[in-house]
């Protein structure tokens, strides 16, 4: 079965809406922060711990599984549920992404990518074909087409080309896509040009998919920019599937990109964050270095219903990450994730409550007052 | 309140014995193996998933507490168990091992121990007060003698010399012990002389004291010394005080030293080799590494029932271990620390059916084949 979007209610002041997707792996709501879990698993984090934060689905890097265990190996234990012992919705991105940073235009061929392998230099050579094939034998539940990410800034010669060759690595992605469990998703592309948004996302709806993704973001271009990037390819995506914007999880972007219309949002950053000792707060993000902390018998956060803020104090978390002790990035990890699936939650009741601007308001008040 | 040991039933062909050690944190079972949570945590594990292993007490180091964080931090916490979140037993070493490990002879004096720090080279001095001190603000269950822990080979002089020094200290620890809820330990030493190991036994339970530890053994010397060095010691410690076989965690020197009459066990072995990606089985040791696990759908073991036997395959955590997630060191620690307390449990029935001759020639001739 396909996936299937169910949308709930809109938001009346703005682009923001509330909805439901299903899968062959359970429902869940959207809007939705994804947590991911590169190589088969969210850094530290048993399945059970992942779920504990309420979230709804994963991801997973097909680069990454495409060189370790390999594709085939996934697919002989049965597909990537299986394999790492997650029975809820997964999605695996494309590979595009590590064109984008491990490739040099020049390697960027018609044909596909020449890149290096990040383990041993070992020349690779990515295509639509092997992204789709290696996606399918994943048997994730929602795939992604094969896209070049495009720097920021690019010449509008380039984005023009790059966002063309996109739309075809997309329909040769699409050709070959043999799964019927799986729904595949296309990406809008066109870097920093309205019209070349506009180009891609229609052009990529007339190909046809299970759902959109806004690609090309947060690759080094100012908010202002990042925003206008997302509203002017989503304008033209129908309002019956679901949008992601990849690779975004700063909670101010989330609350951004739900305000244009946005349903799912992924990021490395919760869990990276943590093995670093940071912690996201409605006050902005802390350190747990911070010696401050070393008699702090409180929680990271009394407002917060995640399990380490209900059982450990920041001192304790702080003597953990001092003393390079994982666990103290395991916990961090969890409070990360449920601080971003808990901000979704509470947008998604702010839609439901006609007041998401009055929430990005105080939100954005609070949080900015305190990070500096 | 102090521990209380109650003797359930004896082997009638050995030494051995099964109890429960009832303390202000819940009672457990012996034999008992106990997992090490050096740095108030143990390593990469959640106190519930340190408890889903069935663990009915932790030991913690004190040399490594009053290090990192200090037991003021701990003790203004309200103590180690809320501290780390663990409201089970907890055991705390008394340094003496450090003394071994870090100092050299000529450091050890009368009054204490200097030594330098593993941390930052800064030197430091331990002494019998400062250990006690230290361990009475951590609030442990149970509380250690500071001690010597002989080197091997020793010579009858050294060894004579440092066992009537440990027993000063034993005293002088006890004098300035300071905390009704916890109780304190003894530890017989002498090395690997009969008569001091007799000595030593015999002194520390006039001075006496709560529980008993065998110290002294797993430094280097033959398993026929070792297992002559508890039984040397163990034969004149009072029956009703629960006795403690230090350091140790092989599976075949747990069920040597059951027979013998121990009753609790610590080692870093199970989460030690699990970072480094070993396994416990009935039929010995294996390592996850091995390629040929690549495609090995099967749980560690069949008849394990901890929670990665039941969830995850050798292939996946052969996956983890290689890609360097610590997510398979969690998974293995699991594994191995189950697979210690179902071997004292295993134990603790041999012992009510009055047959554990016949379960260690059966664990050890099946153990035995595989481990090479």
């Amino acid at each position: 079965m396909k996936i299937k979007y169910e949308l709930l209610c809109n938001d009346t002041k703005t682009k923001a809406r509330r909805g439901k997707l299903h899968t062959n792996y359970g429902s869940f709501d959207t809007p939705m922060f994804m947590p991911v879990g590169t190589l088969a698993n969210v850094k530290t984090l048993t399945p059970e711990q992942v779920k504990a934060c309420n979230s709804g689905v994963i991801l997973s890097n097909t680069y990454h599984l495409w060189l370790r265990p390999g594709e085939d190996v996934v697919d002989k234990a049965g597909g990537l549920h299986k394999f790492m012992n997650y029975d809820g919705p997964i999605l695996t991105d494309s590979g595009g992404f590590q064109v984008f940073s491990l490739a040099k235009p020049k390697d960027i061929t018609e044909e596909g990518v020449f890149f290096k392998s990040h383990l041993d230099g070992k020349k690779l050579f990515l295509t639509p074909e092997i992204s789709i094939n290696v996606q399918n034998k994943l048997d994730s539940d929602i795939a992604m087409s094969f896209d070049e990410c495009i720097p920021y800034p690019a010449s509008y010669e380039y984005a023009k080309a790059s966002t063309e060759r996109t739309l075809r690595w997309a329909k040769r992605g699409k050709d070959v896509f043999n799964n019927e469990r799986q729904s595949l998703f296309g990406i809008v592309q066109g870097g920093e040009y309205t019209d070349l948004r506009e180009y891609s996302a229609k052009e990529t709806v007339k190909i046809g998919f299970d759902g959109y993704s806004i690609g090309g973001t947060s690759v080094g271009e100012d908010k202002p920019t990042m925003y206008k990037m997302i509203e002017d390819g989503i304008r033209y995506l129908p309002l019956d599937k679901p949008r992601y914007l990849m690779g975004v999880g700063d909670p101010i972007d989330i609350i951004e990109g739900v305000i244009r219309g946005i349903d799912m949002f992924d990021c490395v950053l919760p869990t990276r964050l943590a093995r670093h000792g940071n912690a996201f707060t409605l006050d902005g993000k802390i350190n747990l270095k911070n010696l401050k902390f070393k008699e702090d018998f409180t929680p990271i956060s009394t407002e917060c219903d995640c399990y380490t803020c209900k059982n450990y104090t920041k001192s304790y978390l702080r003597h953990l990450i001092t003393c390079d002790e994982s666990l103290g990035g395991t916990l961090l990890s969890i409070h990360n994730i449920r601080f971003l699936i808990k901000l979704t939650e509470d947008l998604r009741k702010a839609i439901e409550e006609d007041n998401i601007l009055e929430y990005r308001e105080n939100f954005i008040n609070r949080y900015k007052k305190e990070t500096k």
